[in-house]
Order: structure tokens, then C-alpha cells, then sequence
């Protein structure tokens, strides 16, 4: 078995407590307690569930389940997940098996996101949600969503077995979003923006490559998904308290600065564009170079000068009127484009292609100036098409504005992160530093419901999207005490 | 039925002249026979078998059967006919019953090449090899390499319905090639080198998209083909008297200049390239411009570069010792260069791609040239990706130098046009053109097996490898006269 039974727990916790490192932190940590002046945080919010670190739960088990989960794939060899694939519907079920094992009462919804619900002494009171998504991208790395929804698992875990879960003051609720990494729809959230009322009931009617509507996709694993029920999926802003995820960074700023958790001030708004270039298809040996209009050569053209843009911003915006000099600034810090999928028509090395279509995602933290280069870009992209006598279009498939996290709920979850670190370490952390997030997560389309803040785990090297993705196995741990630490406040 | 039984032509022949323009032509054709004076060709060579114009058979069933060949495919909803693939072995069977049909003695060899032939009064003398491919690229015309094939087995049905066929002087031998578009391996002219001799027998392990050998796709097909019966697949040039093909030109120089037929002087070199970038895998949104080694940017950029090459190689290459400046002055008449595939991985639009491959296909009639442009495009290539720090590679799939068609041979199927069109019009034609081909032909492979001729064919626009490639009614019969009218050449 993967995870272990209440008893089990407790009989493993004190017999390897002697014979490892845990035991000596923990002993540090006591000392600490009784030599070092506390924060007002620790007094008063984290004085109680400090006896156990629970490495069985919240390293040994999350870090297994997380290994677990990332053999759940659609493809061999790698990790692929995508929205209501064979995978994702497997590891929901996991998900769903370990909310149960964590004492939550489950349920599966319409747009395939799975919850985990305990009422606490409340019913009625609001509820805090804490999610993440299931999904990912192809050629994934195991962390990307899986640590957010595991690590508040494990947690209430933790309370269930400490038998503190009753004693909450609020309904608490972990969501696994269906989807958040877009990749088969090209549109994200459709898990977190039907829980935040902000899915567009036409999205059911989206198609992915091979003509199967979102609503068909979900119908294929007997959900019948309907224009009706997706609205009644929108939960009430006033049963909710507020939203808290936990993710891995997926960027460098943790490692270098050398801290293993940092609280998200704000994440960076994006659009994706799908770019359609037209032109004369043709045998690639009988017509020559000046009479071609080929949408490759003019593809090209046109990625050569996003990455211009995006690398530049300033050298092409213009400030009279169009931008602000603070907008400019802002861009020249945050702005990153990326073209991530091409293909041609025919597809043939000997075809000069009739077709190109590729994406573009962009992403800036000031929603103005994400605008403003989107308008040049797009002007700058049709006049280089027109000059080739090919026919482009722009496709604007979705947007997401910057979102900027609640100051009380992140000073809250910065609370619980320096609380597990000293718990963890025994000494007052250096700090938990707050950073920008210039990936997209659930929080945003959640921001739109309730109030919602975000606690980012370091990663090796700012890799992600990809297998060399990499949390340490103490990060994870420290991710797992931060999020029990921050429930605990929730405790009477 | 698609097709005629010989009693039911004669009759048919009879029945309709009366009725069509046909009648007005053959009559105008006779008037003018009688009326001007005849060049030395039409007088010595095409004396015979100019009765008959054979309209059923040249013209209305070689239309049926291009589209019913042209329905046979892999794909849903467009043209698609790869090596070994179940539409190819499709096709292989209607053109092996169609060569029965003209009474040819049929087999399929161990490439899936289709052989129809007839021995003649000489089975010992040097054979005539009439060929072309039957195989399509994606999304494909119905006229390249059909046309070829079905002209040649018409024009001998002509000649078995009119009982001349056991007068041929030496065996002809119709061949359906099984590859020419090199689609499915990326390396062209497997049925045609094959039994030239010149495929090296290592290609039987060449893999597809998915794997499959090239070994491995004919043992699905039942056909045996291993590195000794490859072997055995080349003709004894001694037993071969020379090479013909008919082909639609792919390109807009017959139909500018208003001929319905062209002779091919020579066929242009070409070099197939795969490049390979690899970069750093990551998060759309959260790496830093600055810190990309994106290999979409760069492929975006070697691809900018190889147009501007190739539009103008006169400004990149160095005239002291690299190049001549016959070379230059050919390569700016001639060079074409096309990508006609690309793809990333993992193709997500919110992933950094870790690696983007394309093609390139390079033709020139100068072989020289062509070398130094691929020197100078490799060179500059290799700087672009240094200076990205992405890693580059240049894989050299497949080389065909230049091909000059034989002069002799030449003349004489441009006498058979001439005289086709004289038949089909009563007059003298203005012209059988000479004309390079950019377009790599299957003539290219037998051109080191024996000597070989080429007959173009005006197409609708210059269109080729697109659904839009269109050859008319009449210039198909046209090519059909010019077939028989060569074939004619060597009856007693």
C-alpha cells in the first residue's frame, strides 16, 4: 500500500523518530521554541499541532503519491494528461481514493473536477477552498498541479488522524480542477472558471484537434455535461472564504535567492493567439523563390518579430498616447512570448505549404501594456503579410488579466510558511519572500469568486514543463507542514 | 464498367465519330495529310496507325481511370498515397488489372513496383521502360505520376486492340513505381532506384514516422524484400534500350507560352535536409526573454535566412574561388528552396519547445551550386544557433544531382509530340518546347541505368502536389497520341 492507515501512522512515527534526522530537527525545534523570542504569528496562530511534522504524511507519503500520480499518463514514456483523457480520469480516481483516505467526503462534478469536503463545526460557515489542477501539459513534470492538490490532502490527513479535523470552525475543501493547462481545448481553467462562474457556457461547444467538443469529452466518460447544470457549478461567493494554492514556482527566483517558499503577490496576465498564415501551395521544385507565397517563409518572418517585440517592448511601442512610461517599464521586466506549437499543410517536405497555423502565448503583469503589444504586434503581423501577398489571421482564443493576490490571506499563508520552516528547522527562516508569478494558475480564474493567495515551492533550476522538473523531497515537506500550519488557524 | 472490351471500342469508335468534334478533327488531320507537306519525321516514322485517334481509349477512358485512380487513397476528403499503404496496394492492383486489360504480362517485384510488359517480336532485344510513380504526396493532384503510368498502358492497349502489339521490335515495359515522392521515408525514388541499382540496400531499414521499416512496410503487404532480392531488383543495362516518361509539368511554362506538350532538356539536382534545434525546455510564462534558448525563435530565424538565400544566392556567395559566376547566374534562374514541414516538441502552446524540426528541400540545375549554397547556408546556420546557445544539426536525407535527359531519345519523343498534336489538329504544331524541370521525376533514378527522355504535359496554372492540379481532356489524349506515336516508332 502507498499510504498508511491512522495506527499505522502513529506506531511508525514514533519508532523512526530515534533513528532519524526528523527527530533531531523536531528536538530543535523545541529548544528553539523555549530559547528564541516567537513572532506574534507563531504565538498566537501556530501553538497548537507543533508536536509532529508528520514525515510520514507530509514527506514520505506526498512525495509517493506525487511519484504515483506522475505515472498516470496517456502517453508512454512521458507524462500526458489532458482534459477527461483515460489518464486524467485515472488519477482523479486516485485523488478522489486518497480525499476518502484523508477522511473528506467526495464527489465528482460536471466539468470532471474532483472535491474533497470536510464541514467541520460549521456547515453553514464559509468555506476555505484549497485546489489545484490535475491536469498537465505534454512531456510534463510531476509537480506542476499534483503538489498543490497533495500536499492540502495530506494535511487534512494530518488533522483527520490527529482527530482535530471536527474541530475546524469552517467547512475546508480541496478541489483537483480538471483542467488549467488548456492543452486539448486551448482554452484554460475550464475546471476553476466553472467553480468561479466565469465559464462561458459556450466553451461546452469548443473542439479539440479531432472534432470532440469539451461537452463530448466529458459525455465520454458519462458526464453529461449541459449548458443548465455548468451554471449551476458556479459556487456562491458568499459560502466561500477565500481560495489558497499551492504550487511549484516554475521559474528560477526561489533557488537563486535561496529559499524554499515564497508567497505570490500577483500573476501575470496572458492571452493566446492562434495565427493562421494562407498561401499558394505548390510543388517545392517548379515555382520559383519571387513567385511563391509561402506562409512558412512569412511564418518565420512573423516569430522573428515577436521574439523582437517581446525582447525589446520599448523599441517598438510608442509612448505618445499609446503607453505610459511606467506601462513600458513594467513590460520590459515581465513580458514573455512564446510560440510552443506549429504546423504546416501539407505537411510534406516537397510541398511548399498551402497553410501554417501556430500559437502564440503571451504574458505581462501590466494588462495595458499586454494590450499595447498585442495591437503592434498584430498590426506589424498583417502589413508583413500583406507585403508577401499571403492571407493571416489572428485568432484570439483566450485572456486572462493580471491578477493581484489578497494582502490579509497572503500575509496569513507567509505566516504559515515561516512558521514550517522554523518548525522544520528549528531557527527563525531568513525570510519567505513574495514574487510574481508569470504562470498562469487556477488563483486567477478563482479570483474571481473569492479572495485567493498562493504559496510557490522552489524548483530545480526554474525548469518546468518539462520530466527534468524537480521538487526536493524536504521542499515538499515544508510545502505540506506550511499548508497544515495554515488550517490550523482554522482550528478552534 | 471503367472500361472497354476491344469489340466494344471498334463499335463504339464507329458509333460516335459521327456525333463529336472528334469526327471534325480526325477529318480536318486527314485534309491537312493530303494538303501540306510533311516534315521527315511524320513521313518516315509515324506512317502507320494514324487512322485512328482513338478517342475511347486515349482520351475518355485514360480521364475515367485518372479519377478513378485519383479516388483511391488513404485519406478522407483529399488524395493521400504513401509507399505499401493500403491505398498504394489499391492502386497497384486497378494498374496491374489495367495492364492485363492491354494485355500485358503483369507482376509486382519485392519494392511494390507494378511491371506490365509485352515481349514483342524480339524477347531477347534491349527492352523500352515507359514508367512513372504511383504514389502521391498529402494532399495530392491526380495527375502526377497517374498520368504517366496510364498514357503508357492506354497507348498499348491501342496497340493490342489494333493487333500491332506482337509487331513490336523489342519488348516495352510499362512500370508503376511505388515511390517517388519519398512522403512516407523521406527519401525519394524507391521503386525507380531500386531497379536502377542505385538504392542502397541499408534503405530497407529506413523508418517511417511511426517506426515501420521500409522493410517492415512491404512485409505487411506480404512482400518479401530483403537485402539479397534488392539486389537482384536491378535491370541488366544490357537488356534495356532506354527510359521514357510522361509527366504533367508541375509548373507554368507550357501554359504560358500555349503548348499542350514540352520535351524536358534536364531535370534539376536537389538535397533534402532535416534540421534539428534543440534549446531549453520550459514554462511559457515564467523564463525570462533573455534567458530563452528557444529553438522555435531560432528555427524561425534559420528559416528567414534560407529564403533570403536562396532569393538572392548571388548575395551571399563569395565569387572568389567558391563559385563561378556561370554557377551564380544558374543558381539565381534556378535554386529553389522550400520548407515544407515542421514540427515542435511537445507542441503545447504554454510550453518553450525543448526541439523544432523542419525540412528543406534545395533544387538547382547546377550541382556545384547547389553544394555551395548548402556550404554557405550550413555556416550561417551554425552561427545563428551558437549564438542562440542552442544546439543545431543538419541531417542530409537524400542527394540527386542534376540529370541532362539523352539527346537522341530526346528528338525522338519530341517527334511523337509533334506528330501527336499534327493528328490531333491537322496542322502543324507550332512547337514541342524544350524545358528544365524542377521537379525531381523518377527518370532521374533510371537516368543511371540507361538513357532516358521526359514528355511534359501543360497543367491548369502551374499547379502541382495541391488538389487544384488539373490537366484538360485533350492534353491528356495529346499525351496519349505522343505515347502511342513513340511506341509506333518501333514496330516493323
Amino acid at each position: 500500500m502507498a499510504y498508511f492507515s491512522p495506527n499505522h501512522i502513529f506506531f511508525n512515527t514514533h519508532n523512526t523518530m530515534p533513528t532519524n534526522a526528523v527527530a533531531l530537527l523536531i528536538l530543535s525545534f523545541f529548544i528553539q521554541l523555549l530559547a528564541l523570542p516567537q513572532t506574534l504569528a507563531e504565538t498566537n496562530i501556530f501553538s497548537e499541532g507543533t508536536k509532529y511534522l508528520y514525515p510520514e504524511i507530509l514527506k514520505d507519503e506526498a512525495v509517493t503519491r506525487l511519484i504515483d500520480l506522475g505515472k498516470v499518463s496517456d502517453a508512454h514514456g512521458f507524462l500526458e494528461r489532458t482534459f477527461q483523457s483515460p489518464a486524467s480520469v485515472r488519477a482523479g480516481n486516485l485523488i478522489q481514493e486518497w480525499m476518502e483516505d484523508a477522511g473528506l467526503r467526495t464527489w465528482l462534478d460536471q466539468m470532471g473536477n474532483v472535491h474533497g469536503r470536510i464541514e467541520g463545526m460549521n456547515p453553514s460557515e464559509k468555506a476555505l477552498l484549497i485546489g489545484s489542477h490535475l491536469d498537465t501539459v505534454i512531456d510534463a513534470g510531476m509537480y506542476d498541479g499534483a503538489l498543490g492538490i497533495i500536499t492540502a490532502i495530506s494535511a487534512l490527513k494530518v488533522l483527520n488522524i490527529t482527530r482535530r479535523i471536527g474541530r475546524l470552525r469552517r467547512p475546508v475543501e480541496v478541489i483537483a480542477f480538471s483542467d488549467e493547462e488548456g492543452v486539448r481545448f486551448q482554452s484554460t481553467f475550464l475546471g476553476s472558471a466553472a467553480i468561479a462562474g466565469v465559464l462561458p457556457v459556450s466553451t461546452l461547444h469548443v473542439q479539440d484537434k479531432s472534432g470532440v467538443t469539451v461537452q463530448g469529452a466529458l459525455k465520454i466518460n458519462s458526464i453529461d455535461a449541459t449548458e443548465e447544470n455548468l451554471l449551476q457549478l458556479k459556487y456562491d461567493p458568499k459560502s466561500v472564504w477565500g481560495y489558497i494554492e499551492v504550487h511549484i514556482e516554475q521559474g528560477p527566483v526561489l533557488e537563486t535567492a535561496g529559499f524554499p517558499l515564497g508567497v505570490v503577490k500577483g500573476i501575470a496576465g496572458q492571452t493566446r493567439l492562434r495565427v493562421t498564415v494562407k498561401g499558394s501551395q505548390g510543388h517545392a521544385g517548379t515555382v520559383p523563390m519571387k513567385l511563391r507565397q509561402d506562409p512558412m517563409a512569412a511564418a518565420a518572418e512573423l516569430i522573428v518579430l515577436l521574439e523582437s517585440l517581446c525582447k525589446q517592448p520599448d523599441e517598438y511601442l510608442s509612448y505618445d498616447g499609446q503607453c505610459m512610461d511606467s506601462t513600458v517599464q513594467s513590460l520590459a521586466g515581465s513580458l514573455v512570448c512564446t510560440v510552443g506549437e506549429i504546423s504546416t499543410w501539407p505537411s510534406a517536405s516537397n510541398v511548399i505549404p498551402g497553410q501554417v497555423t501556430f500559437t502564440i502565448d503571451i504574458r505581462a503583469m501590466d494588462d495595458l501594456g499586454r494590450e499595447a503589444i498585442i495591437y503592434e504586434m498584430s498590426n506589424r503581423m498583417y502589413q508583413i503579410c500583406d507585403r508577401r501577398s499571403v492571407f493571416c489571421h489572428i485568432d484570439r482564443k483566450h485572456d486572462a488579466n493580471a491578477v493581484i493576490c489578497d494582502q490579509g490571506l497572503s500575509s496569513d499563508l507567509k505566516s504559515a510558511g515561516y512558521a514550517a520552516l522554523k518548525r522544520l528547522t528549528g531557527e527563525n527562516p531568513d525570510d519567505v519572500p513574495v514574487l510574481m508569478s508569470g504562470a498562469g494558475h487556477d488563483a486567477m480564474a478563482m479570483s474571481h469568486l473569492t479572495k485567493v493567495a498562493m504559496l510557490f515551492v522552489r524548483c530545480r533550476g526554474g525548469i518546468s514543463h518539462s520530466p527534468a522538473e524537480h521538487v526536493s523531497d524536504d521542499d515538499i515537506w515544508a510545502a505540506g507542514v506550511a499548508v497544515l500550519a495554515f488550517i490550523e488557524t482554522h482550528i478552534n
